[in-house]
């Protein structure tokens, strides 16, 4: 009998590995596909990869302020590609080189909890094996969602892990059902590499989450149209049918469009056609659980995508480190309190705690500070100069609420904000700070110099 | 009768005037060159300019693994020094337009103080003014020091100053003097557009600061080899002639060179001849002041490279704004404590803290952790997966005491230590912090494994 089971092996299922193995726990894992999971290999670590090369695409241009000279260039998507596999397998092959070393078992196959103690794992060639494990930890991720007809065939209509995974060919032009973080950032890879994209949005914005603030959706926007890229809100795609190759779609609003693929991104929903013992599931079918990533079986755990918590790689893996901390005798709880929300398309885009909508829905008095990357001289050096910093703080207190970083740096930047918040900063605190000089970091202490010295206009 | 009176505007003077404005007073600034001092025209800017120049030329040979294949390239120097200018004159001019909207007085000359409230101004014609100010700031920063009978002349032996601002034309083969952090930028900068580069340093290592880790020594030197750098340790130039054109070179280890110019990076020297009044100096020029910036004369203020703390740009703001705090009424101290060193060589370099050697000859037992960015998978997505972060805490208590990152994004990630610095984290704070994934801010993560959850291995 194994100490922990471990059924997914993405960000969750790696981040309980390596936190068991550190604590001598003998384990098992079971994963159907590739270890990695989805963000390492059709969700986060793809997206990341393209969008360095989209990036890079659009800097071509500025290439020659710095005496670089291009004698022309071309732009092959497949090629892109095929680097975005080298770099994945790289990452997958040490995964498994330390799983090879660790001797650790991976069972390759689909598996089911059919007792309290008991994983039965169905492989490839229809074959089953049963093995035992004192605990379980289900990390099993979750599958992007459908909606209406609109039923993804690998084909003419894809899913986003259809397109960061198995995609070769750019399609020369596209329908995407959804602008939200998914959307917009496949959208913009898409488009860069020379993709004509439309897309189209239920809801009257980008992004349209109560976490990202509507001057972000507005900014992004703006990129959107100088990118040519179409968006078409408040409107969904009411038909679609193939014809001689291309889709022929009728959005809400009367547009027709002829597109070689439709690319579905509209959420995704739990994998939790897990077991035959009864977990509690809720409506969602989301698997429910206690603060310490308990199931009601008390040697169960589950973690990331499965439960009903913000479904975030780095939250699976913070969930998965409590689940074994429990398993192995700690007693703690999952706090999910500032969570950084990050997002890559026209701009780095990163935002955490309280948006200014937020605080004025809560009734809360606010005042903000405000600085572009305009002036910002390392942003100026690397020209980099499109972005802002928005910080919200408590009027009276002058206490840190939230802030959105939008432009370079954002994804790391968005951290400095997430201790600041932690540690209760009010704006002073944040602005007499010592940033380095030229840093973009820097950013942070222009943004709240009106708020705490007084206004230069 | 002028409320301030600020004698240079470099990163101090800037600082000084943004934060006297927003605090209404009257101030007036004497500056005998170019706004923004040698930070925005002659130093910090233009380095971080031509560095990121010289990263981008690094990483043309990875755009093929985007998709971006280049039919073929040149690199030009002079363009890249034009693009420079072009990016420093834009601030310039917006900060120019700051002053000249909010009708601050400029007076272009040297100033010197020749009463307690009187500054004389000595125009470029010889023409003199003398201005009166309740207050006066000495904000007139440094310059480049020389040695022996290396002294510069601007075409054959030149300093930072004069390279960064001045030289249009990349010398063929130049001899740097001075392995510190000017001599390790100018020359990653130099090499990459294609200078053949020697530096001879007195000491046994690039960047032989205290604060600098042995460690990053030797890592930057194999990266420096790499790049045909040729370094001389232990070495002093000893003597040189110009013979057609060229410098004749012998080193005091037997090494004879013929090179274009000599650049000398050795340091810099308070630019404290400022006074008829007495204004108090210590043996080495620098300006005293005590720990409110105040110099002998209570009315008469002093920040930045002409007193005696670390020569850093936002060393200077910081003091500058402590500086006007006190001049309008408040009563602030100076704190140096956990700032931040950063420079931009073959990497991105930046510590902070005790180093492992200075943990070491303080007495203090410590365990430190260690991560590379090799498996960093933002790292792996943008192909810059050199470097590694290694942190210091103290063994019992696992209190963080310092750390260095080498590595992309290194002069941001710093500001995360930096405040885990001021807030005494432990490891396990450092640990079990929520980063973004995936975000190189990781790294933070991953060093600390061993130390808070066990080996791996």
């Amino acid at each position: 009998m194994y100490d922990l089971i471990i059924i997914g092996m993405g960000p969750g299922g790696y981040e309980a590995t390596l936190t068991a193995l550190r604590k001598g726990l003998n384990i098992a894992i079971v994963e159907k596909s590739k270890v990695g999971g989805n963000c390492l290999n059709r969700a986060c670590i793809p997206t990341k990869y393209f969008w360095t090369g989209a990036h890079q695409i659009e800097k071509l241009k500025i290439l020659k302020e710095y005496g670089i000279n291009l004698e022309g260039y071309s732009i092959d998507y497949t090629k892109a590609w095929e680097g975005k596999e080298k770099a994945i397998s790289f990452l997958r092959k040490s995964l498994n080189m330390l799983l090879k070393t660790k001797k650790v078992p991976v069972y390759k196959g689909t598996g089911k909890i059919i007792g309290r103690n008991q994983v039965e794992i169905t492989k490839e060639d229809g074959s089953k094996e049963i093995i035992d494990g004192k605990y379980i930890l289900i990390a099993t991720g979750s599958v992007p969602a459908s909606v209406g007809n609109i039923i993804p065939d690998g084909e003419y209509i894809i899913t986003t892990e259809d397109f960061l995974e198995k995609l070769k060919e750019l399609p020369e032009e596209i329908l995407i059902v959804g602008g939200g973080v998914a959307g917009c950032e496949i959208g913009y890879i898409m488009a860069s590499y020379g993709s004509n994209v439309h897309i189209v949005e239920l809801m009257n914005r980008l992004l349209p989450m109560p976490d990202i603030p509507e001057e972000v959706s507005r900014y992004l926007l703006r990129k959107f149209k100088k990118l040519k890229i179409n968006t078409y809100f408040n409107t969904t795609l009411q038909e679609h049918k193939v014809e001689n190759g291309k889709i022929i779609v009728k959005l809400s609003d009367g547009t027709e469009l002829k597109v070689d693929k439709i690319l579905l991104s509209i959420g995704r929903k739990p994998n939790s056609d897990i077991d035959t013992i009864g977990i509690d599931k809720d409506e969602k079918g989301f698997i429910k659980v206690n603060s310490r990533m308990q199931t009601n079986f008390e040697n169960i755990y589950a973690c990331g995508d499965v439960v009903n918590s913000p479904m975030l790689a780095y939250i699976a893996s913070y969930e998965a480190k409590v689940a074994i901390e429990n398993i192995t005798g700690k007693d703690e709880e999952v706090i999910y309190k500032n969570i950084p929300y990050v997002l890559f398309s026209g701009y780095e885009i990163a935002t955490i705690g309280l948006t200014p909508e937020q605080a004025k829905e809560k009734g809360i008095e606010i005042i903000s500070g405000y600085y572009p990357y305009t002036y910002n001289e390392k942003a100026v050096d690397e020209h980099e100069s499109e972005g802002f910093v928005r910080l919200v703080f408590e009027n009276d207190s002058k206490k840190l609420l939230g802030g959105t970083i939008v432009g370079t740096g954002a994804s790391e930047l968005i951290h400095i904000l997430e201790l600041a918040l932690n540690e209760e900063f009010t704006a002073e605190e944040l602005h007499n700070f010592i940033y380095f000089h030229p840093s973009l970091s820097e950013i942070l202490a222009y943004a709240t110099y009106d708020i705490v010295v007084g206004k230069l206009f």
